[in-house]
């Protein structure tokens, strides 16, 4: 069985809404996804202002509740059948994270086994045929095949294969011979 | 270069004396070590003790304090000049240990950069040339070479290149061509 990895945040955690809600909400600003075609919020922020934004993540409280990804859940537990699939995120950088990022999976996810949950910083530390992320950063380092998940800052890339939203991914993965190297069980 | 992997609890981190010590405390006991070749603690607890022995690992504080391994924050600091170096623990387990045990290696091994800690369930997602694990379930489902380091329980395992200690890590990885693919920077 293929092995896809999936990221979390910005492909089943929507981590950037509530980014931009604390930033809206603490500066008295307006800033939409629209506004980060190209770019992160820090880009758009006075110098002043970019110390609370990094704040943000010290606080685990903000992963707690992240709103999910539309359609990640149904597309990963019928990805589950036919590929062995894991959740890799990048949380070496927030270690206030782990526990909430532990939970929110549990909760939202609870089909998918402790087990196949990894959490790393270098992700070129997974072994797997595909994986599934938002930052060019870490699919640089993967050493399978990267898939790059839409996020208003990496439009402009070209590099990778790229999905939309979670029916993007279903039809890659699982309407026909989408992906270069298509899962079958063995 | 060539990336070795390693585990924490009884490779880098001495969780069995920690185990040990609260159960002979608690139960009024005397085991040690030597009583465990071959067994797990639980093999020698009486069955109502053992929910009680599950629950030391379910206290936060149990993986703050434990004493390290001897030899290994030498050892694994000189691996770094020729091995790209992971710290690869099954931490899925005991989710409450996530936050003390990223806590406990930046406190012993400063040197390692958190981007190499990985907290998973299953090893087989670790992409490493060697792994050097106490866990034969987990050496099974590693892709790359598993190297056994001796713990009470696994003395009687002949499957795998067996490590007793620290010297023998050196021995075998800096010292010439023990390994079946020693490591050299490209």
């Amino acid at each position: 069985m293929k092995r896809i990895a999936i990221d979390m945040d910005e492909v089943i955690a929507d981590a950037l809404s509530e980014c931009l809600q604390r930033y809206n909400a603490e500066f008295n600003r307006g800033l939409t996804k629209q506004d980060l075609i190209g770019k992160n919020i820090a880009d758009l922020a006075p110098a002043e202002h970019r110390p609370r934004l990094r704040s943000y993540f010290d606080d685990e409280q903000f992963f707690r509740d992240l709103p999910v990804m539309e359609g990640s859940q149904e597309v990963i537990e019928d990805l589950m059948a036919r590929y062995d699939v894991f959740i890799a995120s990048a949380a070496m950088e927030v270690p206030c994270s782990f526990g909430p990022k532990f939970e929110w999976l549990r909760r939202h996810f609870p089909f998918l086994p402790p087990d196949n949950i990894v959490f790393c910083g270098d992700k070129s530390i997974v072994a797997a045929d595909f994986l599934i992320d938002d930052s060019v950063y870490q699919l640089e380092r993967f050493r399978g095949e990267g898939i790059l998940f839409s996020t208003p800052r990496n439009v402009y890339e070209t590099k990778y294969r790229r999905v939309d939203n979670w029916p993007e991914v279903r039809e890659l993965f699982l309407a026909g011979a989408g992906v270069s190297a298509p899962g079958r069980r063995r």
